[in-house]
């Protein structure tokens, strides 16, 4: 596909083979959290994710694991696929992130096709508990006019997607956090048609683009969330629409969170589960 | 300590370096779940994992990820390991664990010192809703008569723990599931003495030594359920006594379960979280 007609986000992960399992991307400051900052885990996780779904027959992350060491800068990527092995069903995938020979992050995964699964199947999750998307608060829209004022800073993330939240969700940012670890809202890229569908990869930007559910609990925890490892589930591809997303964080010890994810996709499908492990913010 | 000091699942998890990052293992049979089976998922977990431990200054794995890819017969196995990163708080280590040379499964974690941690605390979990254990099935003694009398083949593992479940969460093994994903009970090591408390490692295999959460759901699905991936988050080192621990199956889809998991220590301490995607079983 020409690069013009690319949603942003998958040229933002694209890669560019170079030689046997080696592959060469490029990290973009559009998917960062805060102007100059850190580039989301999510979205390091989804480029390194194209070259080892590069090297499998098997197109779904049904399994993936990535371990940050250093969040990259923006700029040129060097990412090593290792294929563990290939069997019919799965694909187990090991991967590097390196930026100037230093590694940043280290992956493992199993790789399937989903459209191709049979089996049982039977959810007892409900899903995520929110009004309908039109009782809910355009945040990037908000997050932009803030920015624009000078009120905050901008944050790069937010504006890759169209993001609505319940207000009472997204109240923390003015200082009025839930009291509950919990996070959610409806979201698509912001370059979306309404006929679009996120893919499997896509997915694994979206288990990690929400501000933390941690921010919903006093008392205020609202700075940076070092990620140590995320692990994404990715259950079905999702139908065209907004995706519904719901994260939690139940159990804070001595520093260490969780945070659970569930996406659901229009129709109603469980599409992924996320669970990762964090540091508390320092402040 | 010599050998036969060592309690069995440090003895059955020993391993010798010999060579820079290699080390000898030996998968024992009994930590299968049926004679003559594959060995636990969690036990070669926990048997690699002191491989790693060995490697780095940090003891406790805080995030511990192994995907499994064919389960080892019982015998000489090795473990190669690679420290990825060490800082500060945690060391990133990946490894194999070989059997003749082919590859049976591969880790990747990050340890920590868990009494060093320090941060805040905030567990809005409740501890899992079982009986006094007065009241539990002491079912490592009811499946041992089973097996002993014939009715049943014997279950290896089983027999490493102390094991008392509800009544009605084991009762799927006479054909009455609860109708719900779920799977719980308490337990600790067969040869464990009242003030004796598990170790980290010890973790791993607890995280997967209960029968399946899915055995308890509609229709009956009660063999082996093949696991690609396990990680388990360590909270905390448990205190003395038995742990309680809870397992939940919520979402089947096309063949893929998660299970999820929580292990509570006998003071009430959150000690472990766990999730594995697993496929149904075939019957």
């Amino acid at each position: 596909m020409p690069v013009d007609d690319m949603d942003r986000f998958t040229r933002d992960t694209a890669v560019e083979a170079v030689g046997p399992g080696r592959y060469h991307g490029r990290v973009d400051p559009g998917w960062s959290v805060v102007d100059g900052a850190a580039p989301n885990g999510g979205y390091v996780m989804a480029l390194a994710a194209r070259a080892m779904r590069a090297e499998v027959p098997h197109p779904d992350p049904v399994t993936l694991t990535a371990h940050f060491l250093a969040p990259p800068d923006p700029g040129a990527v060097d990412i090593e696929v290792e294929v563990v092995r290939t069997s019919r069903r799965h694909s187990t995938v090991a991967a590097r992130l390196l930026q100037d020979g230093r590694e940043q992050a280290r992956l493992l995964g199993a790789f399937g096709d989903l459209d191709a699964a049979e089996g049982p199947d039977r959810v007892d999750l409900a899903p995520p508990p929110l009004p309908p998307i039109e009782d809910c608060l355009d945040v990037t829209a908000a997050a932009g006019a803030r920015a624009r004022s000078g009120e905050r800073p901008s944050f790069p993330i937010q504006e890759r997607f169209d993001h609505r939240q319940p207000v009472e969700l997204a109240s923390w940012a003015v200082g009025r956090p839930t009291g509950r670890g919990e996070m959610g809202g409806y979201l698509r890229f912001a370059d979306a048609h309404d006929d679009d569908a996120i893919d499997t990869l896509g997915l694994l930007v979206v288990a990690d683009c929400f501000p933390p559910a941690v921010f919903n609990t006093p008392p205020g925890l609202t700075s940076w969330v070092p990620p140590i490892e995320l692990t994404v589930q990715v259950r079905a591809r999702p139908g065209p629409g907004y995706l519904a997303a719901w994260f939690t964080t139940k159990a804070i010890t001595r520093g260490y969170l969780e945070e659970d994810g569930q996406v659901w996709d229009a129709g109603g499908n469980l599409v992924a589960l996320s669970r990762q492990l964090a540091l508390t913010p320092r402040s």
